[in-house]
């Protein structure tokens, strides 16, 4: 590994983006199919390192400073490699997210202006100890015309570091250095006060993490945090539908952000409901903790006030007998970190008002939470899921790593021409075109 | 006026924000007939509240701590009254940016995944002293149904505070609270400490002040500073069209951002065109300050280093003599602040590496600079011209104020269905459609 300093790394990151902004979808194409193919290849070495990584972290685990869940999360397989290069090669059959007209406007005669998508330019990532997260996240920024800084946890750096040796070494077809490793706290430090050089931090964490980085820089952020998620059974729900439903967005994968954290029922179904429900949660021993409503129908633990803005991340659940639809509402703006909602209810116009009252990024009717995500969203793959507002919300792929410049082509046109007393006056009127070199003049 | 604390303030803007966001666009744009209609009726109060702004400033010019120029911009007329009425009516009459469906995707039979556009929320802006400014911002954050907190320069304050009233009193069929006016430098303060209850900020003004903001807050912040804005005339030029290109890019109208303040001149041509655009400067009293090159051709003062990043918002100009395009784009990301560039060249793909090539906000051939406007490009209005990368970039409208969310609608699917040995495939199938409450069902 190299010992640049971090900012050399950036500077050689910012003169790459400018080169890698031009390169073409085939060749940036081309690049991650040379990555895929490197990553087969080098299997075992990638492997090999990956066991170094846990086996310390299973030394950790017996130190009692480390959990199962994350020695799990941290352990490659050779299917696991499988699935990181499909997803690699998936990234690159995408659409190509770069040079697209996403409005062309005639402003006059002769006078075309065109909003046309580009990259951001440098990226900064910081992300938790999943191998797999550089990778994805590494082909997307490539994809995206992107130059990106790549932090990932300490736990993972042996085998995020043959990763990215791997990645370097396989994409020599495009600009050198558009892909950088930074390892050490400090280095995060230093890319903070970089806003000169970079265009964006993308940190996945804690809500604390997440606030630190927004804390201590003037780069803008899109910020990845917990998912404090709820199912709502309506009093019109298909009460079977709500049990699937229910099931699936806690038992299915209860580690992932998109997990449902709170159940919250209609109290007219509530009865019916939640013996129903609460058996079924049983069977796969998921820890219950329920308001006095629901714990005067069901036998399970109390809740406290700070399990309504908990992120479990594991098997339990807290459940909560609501009045009305509005009461789910108001519970949802009090606790929820507004990342996915998903209401039960076989009635169109009170899914709608579920729908439209909620201020979270992801908003679902009659589906499990879970479905919240990058690659079932059909964008491919993500960098993360935003839990912001700005730029870019939801699972974050392609098009949230793209920004837009305006090219306005035009023959001579002055200002001073539709201004003051004998204003020529502008025609705006939006056509079906796309920029090409020197488009305005065919 | 209101002696309410800031945070009372803000409290009221986010209640209002999220019953405004569920308004319809007659009942926002109507609202905006009734704020053109009250300002029309008012015109008296207006002028008369003006005139005490004006007084005091110009009280200041007689002292020297103030500038010509900014009392011209402060004072308003009736007919500058009936250009803010017009534009208010504008604005009302865009498309709703509200509610459209931006991608809908069939994940699966029977489950549809809506990507639609919503308001950020609460957008809190800090403007110049242009009393016409304050309208502006209002109007565009009323049609994209964001709750908007407005601090106005405080030369501007008699004038800000009757519109303003004008502006609650006049919007009785929207949710009160919707527009909050601060008036001290102490409320910009708390205001950004409130990251919890504000989703945006949008600073205008220099850079030093959008940079103070930027490290005084962790809310996301839609910067619009300087313009360093540059013509370069190319080799393949018509000469011409170069020299009025270059005459109405500064002398139309000098003091704004979109004013060129470099002329960059490819040496082939410098010795035909500098003689001819400096004759058509010197007409109009432009000081001129160029690099040795220039000197050696025509008459002008000697420009320093600091010339090449000074946005001089007067009528000053520097030129330099360039060897290549290269060079020019060198200078230009060297120098310029990403706003807006032109190049005036007969070669298209000369023109297509510039813009290329560029990192700036709006890039044009064959145009006057000043045309980066959000009127003359065609979005009604501009809450600002954003020289970030990230959310909206150059003129920002309607678009710039809205985000979106993820709305799902299924019949009871779950993820467990997709995952596993057996996973049923995604068809991930785009098709035309807008979301409408149970759409999926019909």
């Amino acid at each position: 590994m190299t010992e640049k300093a971090t900012e050399t790394k950036v500077e050689e990151a910012q003169t790459a983006a400018l080169e890698l902004a031009k390169c073409s979808d085939e060749v940036r194409s081309d690049a991650l199919y040379a990555i895929a193919e490197a990553i087969d290849a080098r299997r075992d070495e990638i492997l090999e390192a990956n066991e170094a990584d846990v086996r310390e972290a299973e030394e950790l685990l017996e130190a009692g400073e480390y959990t199962q869940a994350l020695v799990d999360r941290l352990e490659l397989s050779p299917s696991k490699l499988e699935s990181i290069t499909d997803m690699v090669t998936s990234v690159a059959e995408q659409d190509d997210p770069l040079g697209t007209t996403r409005t062309a406007r005639k402003l006059d005669e002769g006078l075309e202006l065109y909003k046309q998508t580009v990259p951001i330019g440098v990226v900064g990532t910081i992300f938790e100890s999943r191998p797999d997260a550089l990778v994805q996240i590494a082909a997307l920024a490539l994809k995206s015309g992107n130059a990106v800084i790549l932090k990932g946890g300490s736990e993972a750096s042996e085998s995020n570091r043959i990763l990215f040796e791997i990645i370097r070494e396989a994409t020599t077809n495009v600009p050198d250095g558009w892909a950088q490793l930074i390892e050490a706290r400090a280095d995060v430090d230093a890319l903070l006060e970089m806003d000169d050089a970079i265009d964006l931090v993308m940190p996945r964490g804690s809500s604390a993490f997440v606030s630190y980085i927004q804390d201590n820089t003037s780069i803008p952020v899109l910020g990845h945090t917990e998912g404090v998620c709820h199912v709502y059974v309506d009093s019109e729900a298909d009460l079977e539908m709500a049990t699937e439903i229910a099931y699936d967005a806690k038992v299915q994968y209860p580690a992932v952000c998109n997990a449902v954290e709170t159940l919250l029922v209609h109290a007219d179904v509530a009865e019916a409901y939640l013996p129903e429900v609460v058996g079924r949660y049983e069977q796969a021993d998921v820890e219950l903790r329920g308001d006095e409503a629901t714990r005067g129908i069901v036998d399970v633990e109390a809740a406290s006030e700070e399990d309504w803005s908990t992120e479990y991340g594991d098997l339990i659940l807290s459940i909560r007998v609501v009045d009305s639809l509005e009461a789910a509402l108001e519970h949802i703006s009090t606790y929820g970190s507004k990342h996915t909602e998903s209401i039960v209810t076989d009635d169109a116009d009170r899914a709608a008002t579920f729908m439209r009252s909620l201020d979270s990024a992801s908003v679902f009717h009659n589906a499990s939470t879970r479905f919240s995500d990058g690659y079932r969203f059909g964008l491919g793959a993500e960098v993360g899921i935003s839990t912001g507002k700005i730029h870019a919300r939801g699972p974050v792929g392609l098009e949230g790593l793209t920004t837009y410049q305006y090219y306005l082509e035009g023959d001579g046109q002055l200002v001073g021409t539709y201004a003051g007393a004998d204003a020529k006056e502008f025609s705006h009127e939006e056509f079906d075109g796309s920029w090409t070199p020197g488009s305005r003049s065919e």
